[in-house]
């Protein structure tokens, strides 16, 4: 049995399981929600990533609005972050110096009910009824729960929270609470408050260091009424920290309101004389501003203003504007499947985490976690450029301009990086918050030299789809040549290989090997990045002469620099296997040996906890796709012939002990007409959070994996192709047990439908100028209100 | 100019300059004596390590007695160190996580001296007379002063000191002051004492991390007079100290003595009532016991033992015998050296520097620096075996047998290691002193699965030239099946090589090229380790099969291992470059961008403290001889010509930027008849302590260094093997300047002296049966009594 079959066979077992009548009432199956309805069925750990709220700029983890039960509770800001000297045991030159951590600003998410002064802990009372919903087309967070307690008194409480897709600095709680029968003495203790540290140990390297909020330092306080504000600093990285909390009671109890307000948290308290029947609803306004620079006092009075204008709003209509923020996104960005119930939830889910992790993203990036837990450190990677941006750039393009400005942001970091490691150019950061390099490993970070590539495909890519001529004129095309640049100064004409232009010594997507000599993948994706900076500036220099000159002049862009990218780019050495032709992962590949696959227990994965890098180095065995990303992404240079082996030879290889594979696998399996393990790996992408798949899910939502889903959506079953000569190309091949996927992208402005079934595949230009499309060979222009409707053409094999 | 060219012409600005008038009043050179006459020339760092003194199990830096100046003094107990959690900005499974480092104990150097109140700095002080002498004859360190106090008196000091290479745990001082003229109230205040912690800000790697004295926890204390001792114990590690200091006065003056002590620090102090022209002579005792288990109290008891016996002894008698045992090591151990007057001296210097690191090591290694410095953290590499075992073999063979049994001894925790990295037989650390693995970058550290081939060579050479069958039998056999289990597991029959045995993934010597395929050195000496164990088993099996069936249980060798071992020695994959035949480095070494030499500048030397590894390691460049010293340890696995070739490619690309290089370079430019650059190199090797080559003397001596001097002079010049059928192989070739070299050495229990001129060699055995030798080709056979002469086949070409 092959590892991708037990894996799949496990997933079967969850997914029969799920399905069952006992886990459908627990937890039903909606298209649109996430429902809980059996507190005893969830684990705090997963359900502060799986139930967390975000906007882009804030994350609020899923933690019970009391505050307990809870694992580890976290309010994000995205960029916000402590930082700290890397320690190495053995030093060297040039490896980064400063490590970069997420920290969780004060969390204003708690609610804390007293009942006859005991502090309530859902799970330790009696519930008598309960559930937890997710709802996708809110954006908002819900939760119910009936209790009886000690004094036989029965008490209902309703709550919804959310982070504002529209006002980014802006979350919002609304927490009710009624008194059903008997008596009680209620308190609702509203807090913002700074966790306590949480412990360090743990041997999981995908988590990395855990930061203590101790790195907040106070800055000033404020409390008047039902309004407490913080303000405070990073210690060392010393980025500054506004929050404030503002709060209404709607209520015809008799009730009193006590606040007060310390270093590092504020509390309003709420004592109610409850009566029976009578609601208690208490809206809880946050706001949140951070900036590493700011005039004292700016940020408060930035929280203050967010906290009067939401208060003038209220939580109706915030939740209002909320909603109506999700229907644009849907509306763009949906995909619908008429297929197994619990497939279209999964989907959904996904594409909502995409929402969450980039809505509101100005001027930061899209951490590995989007803000939904501290794994990786809250850093930001080439996950962005490879997995995420592409469904933004088809559905939510000024999102994606946003994040590539981000990058183009970081140029003068990565000129600096560059420099330090004795190359020409821009060097960007494996990993990273402030824009320096903060990966500790480097045979598993800087040497990732592709991240460059990635940055640069995710420009040719946008620019392609949305025709943003201002983007790549006013900052693509700076980013295409200073990327270049390092490429061409990284590699050179060996004589050994004929003068071919040869890069050694980087790591590729594969982190199963490290530090190897021509990595197809990275020479590959280089090739493209070296000829885009040529073109890119041809371009420019036809279309802005004055722009290009400029350019030219800041850059100090030597005549012969051009002609030496597109000479290196010619002469890319591409490792093939001299017996049977297939492109070969690195040139020294199949030198090592094989991994033993039949004797390494199902347990010991991922290898990565298990074994030593330089064991698992010296063998063939693969962490995530990498040949068969690159015959992907650089897909018009292989024949259909040359993608299947490819694909047929590592496959086996692939343990998929990174999120980032099952996606890929399932794309290029669908392209190579594998429709079996097409599906399967398809399912393997969409269920690793809600199955935890990853054993991980603890640490927050996989975002790139979350994007892989769409890509195995529409660049695999429907698949979509955007790098030949028609606008765009699609092969459809809907799995075979579902009747109907439909979803819609933007390409240069014109909105396009396609609706796949078993029989036929329909286009529809929503609105637009008409886009010139290719199924099958055969190319077609679909116009406003003429729907083109292709015929299947070949039959689906499995699914 | 080569940098071999430009490092040779900076060397001899030195010697030039040491060689002026000028300068040879301040520092006469001295064939027996380091010496020092000019105070302002001194700088405390270098001076501490060169003036150190030191008996393989105890080190005392040669700082002033008085403490001050002083720069980095110590008191170091071979194997005496703290631990720590090796911290990982990223961690992966199988990190060594346990630092070790070497702290000084509580230093009992310090004799501070008090005029009219004020300490006595040297330097400070208006200096009438100064002499420093490190006696290499006498194995004493002394010191002799006059200096005019501030109110005009006038004052002579005289001190010694000695590490005592009888008596290993006895250190003695003579501190002898007179007032010559004036009036001054002295007092002298003997000091036991912990050094303030030393800032930790550097950024040198070869220096690792610093532990603060702070390490040392107090147990007990003990004070009585003129003695006091303090038990200690290291906090992590837990090893147990107890030190102490007896005291006696010889003198006409009125004086009083008080002592007191406190938790770490002892002093006892004398009060003169100084007349002019009577001298006060105060004997310091110094008693150091450390252990990683000893009863509460034993350890201070065996420090009241030893100063018991040494105060009986008295000053004058441990002189005497510290110079008995020095003639007995000169006896067998010096070389003599007629030519240029610095070279003599140079040349005893180092041999000494051997003589201090090994003479009483029993149950310890030899760290790096000897017991000379902090440097690489007082941790044992694989310098022992290939560079320092060589002369101790040949002139100590005890030492050199006691250096081996301290690796036995490490053989659990090897296997342990093993396993961990998911190997069978053991693997030993790369550096390491409790024989756990310390190195904190395995990719320089662990990666170099060569010290498993470096131990079982130095465990043939000793067998072969010792005879030591008793060793073999009880020791030597069971290494080399561990280690030679190790390859065996570590590499695999290529099918892609035609099933070759090949071994990816690991790090030869040379560290500018790192986790390579194939690298040659490592596959030639695994195959010799791989042979010597199936060997070394079956020799046991005919001498001693009681032996060899207890091992084989014990062990639980299979019947097939010793076969598996033999083929995948005679089928172990050498990379040879296809063009030219030149042996590989490793197999992609030629791939590499060759560096830029031209353009870099010599102040960028060493290159690791100005370039990111991932630069170093992709291009064509070299640390220290790799291939060059296979060619050397495998000698008669190459023609002369392969060695030439091999010299002649690899000589350029050295930069020798580790002091582990220039040594072999000698010896192997001997061999291939380029007597300008064997003596070149000798020149950088012999000097590299005293000229501060490496730039950081001042964090110990070079100890493997000063291993290669003995090498580049016996196996070089006189060209000694002793791989082929012979007993011994000579190739005399004197350097051209020198008239005269002569040495000793011990083969299998015979006494063999081999004195050179220009015009002959005569073999002379001391004692002992006769010994087959060779030179030029023709063999002959030295018996007592009847010396050989052999007229010189080449003349000299340089030096």
């Amino acid at each position: 049995m092959t590892l991708r079959d037990s894996r799949l066979t496990a997933l079967g077992r969850i997914r029969d399981a799920r399905m069952s009548p006992a886990l459908t009432r627990a937890m039903p199956i909606d298209p649109w929600r996430l429902i809980s309805r059996r507190f005893s069925l969830e684990t705090p750990a997963e359900g502060e990533t799986l139930f967390a709220v975000a906007n882009g700029y804030m994350g609020i983890r899923g933690a019970h609005d009391e505050g307990l039960p809870s694992n580890d509770p976290g309010f994000f800001l995205n960029g916000f972050h402590e930082t700290w000297p890397i320690p190495y045991g053995e030093a060297a030159f040039g490896f980064a110096t400063t490590g970069q951590t997420i920290v969780s600003a004060p969390d204003g998410s708690v609610m804390r009910l007293y009942v006859d002064e005991e502090p309530l802990v859902l799970g330790e009372s009696k519930l008598l009824a309960y559930e937890r919903v997710l709802d996708m087309r809110t954006g908002i967070l819900e939760r119910s729960a009936r209790f009886r307690t000690a004094r036989g008194a029965v008490v209902q409480l309703r709550s919804q929270r959310l982070a504002s897709l529209h006002w980014r600095h802006l979350a919002a709680i609304s927490y009710e609470v009624t008194l059903l029968s008997g008596q009680a003495e209620l308190a609702i203790a509203s807090e913002l408050v700074t966790h306590l540290p949480r412990p360090k140990g743990h041997d999981d390297p995908r988590i990395g260091v855990r930061m203590d909020e101790s790195a907040l330092a106070p800055v000033n306080q404020f409390s008047d009424g039902t309004r407490v504000l913080l303000e405070l600093r990073t210690r060392s990285s010393g980025i500054g920290l506004a929050c404030g909390m503002e709060h209404s009671i709607d209520t015809a109890l008799r009730h009193t309101i006590e606040s007060n307000v310390q270093e590092d948290e504020g509390r309003v308290v709420f004592f109610l004389d409850a009566e029976p029947g009578v609601p208690a609803r208490i809206t809880k306004l946050l706001g949140y501003h951070h900036a590493d620079k700011a005039p004292p006092g700016d940020l408060a009075r930035r929280v203050h203003r967010t906290l009067d204008r939401a208060a003038n709003d209220g939580f109706a209509r915030i939740a209002e504007v909320q909603r109506e923020r999700l229907d644009a996104f849907w509306e763009h960005s949906d995909i619908e499947i008429d297929g197994p119930e619990d497939i279209q939830q999964a989907v959904r889910f996904n594409l909502f985490q995409i929402r969450q992790a980039s809505a509101r993203v100005e001027g930061h990036g899209i951490a590995a976690k989007g803000l939904t837990g501290r794994g990786y450190e809250g850093q930001y990677f080439w996950d962005t450029e490879i997995y995420v941006l592409p469904v933004l750039t088809y559905t939510q393009p000024h999102v994606a301009r946003r994040l590539l400005h981000f990058r183009y942001e970081m140029l003068e970091a990565a000129r600096r990086r560059a420099r330090q490691l004795g190359h020409r150019g821009a060097l960007f950061p494996w990993r990273t918050i402030s824009g320096e390099e903060a990966s500790a490993y480097y045979a598993a970070g800087t040497a990732q030299y592709h991240i460059n590539a990635a940055i640069s495909y995710a420009v040719r890519q946008f620019v392609r789809v949305t025709g943003d001529e201002e983007f790549i004129a006013r900052e693509g095309v700076e980013i295409l040549v200073e990327t270049a640049r390092l490429w061409a100064d990284l590699g050179f004409f060996s004589q050994r290989r004929d003068g071919q232009f040869c890069i050694q010594g980087v790591t590729g997507p594969d982190e199963y090997s490290a530090v190897v000599d021509n990595n197809a993948y990275t020479n590959l994706m280089a090739r493209e990045n070296l000829a885009a900076a040529a073109e890119g500036l041809e371009m420019l220099r036809d279309t802005d002469p004055d722009a290009y000159d400029r350019l030219v002049t800041r850059l100090r862009i030597e005549p012969h620099e051009p002609e030496d990218w597109c000479r290196a780019a010619e002469r890319m050495f591409i490792p093939h296997d001299d017996r049977d032709g297939v492109l070969l992962q690195d040139e020294h590949f199949l030198n090592r040996k094989p991994w033993d696959f039949e004797n390494t227990p199902l347990d010991h994965y991922p290898l990565l906890l298990h074994y030593h890098p330089l064991n698992i180095y010296r063998h063939q065995v693969i962490k995530q796709t990498d040949v068969v990303l690159a015959t992907f992404l650089a897909g018009d240079r292989f024949s259909i012939d040359e993608k299947r082996r490819v694909f047929e030879y590592y496959d086996p290889l692939t343990t998929g002990d990174s999120s980032l594979s099952s996606c890929v696998q399932s794309v290029m399996a669908a392209e190579v007409g594998d429709m079996q393990a097409a599906y399967d790996y398809f399912l393997l992408s969409v269920a690793v959070d809600l199955a935890n798949l990853a054993g991980n899910v603890s640490d927050g939502i996989h975002v790139a994996s979350c994007g892989g889903v769409w890509m195995a959506l529409v660049n695999g079953f429907a698949g979509l192709r955007d790098i030949d000569g028609f606008d765009l190309r699609f092969t459809p091949r809907l799995p075979a047990d579902w009747s109907r996927m439909r979803f819609r992208l933007i390409f240069r402005g014109s909105r396009l439908e396609v609706e796949m079934t078993q029989e036929a595949t329909t286009f529809t230009l929503l609105d637009g100028s008409p886009l010139t499309l290719a199924t099958n060979g055969e190319s077609f222009t679909v116009s406003a209100h003429e729907p083109v409707v292709v015929p299947v053409a070949l039959p689906a094999a499995a699914g």
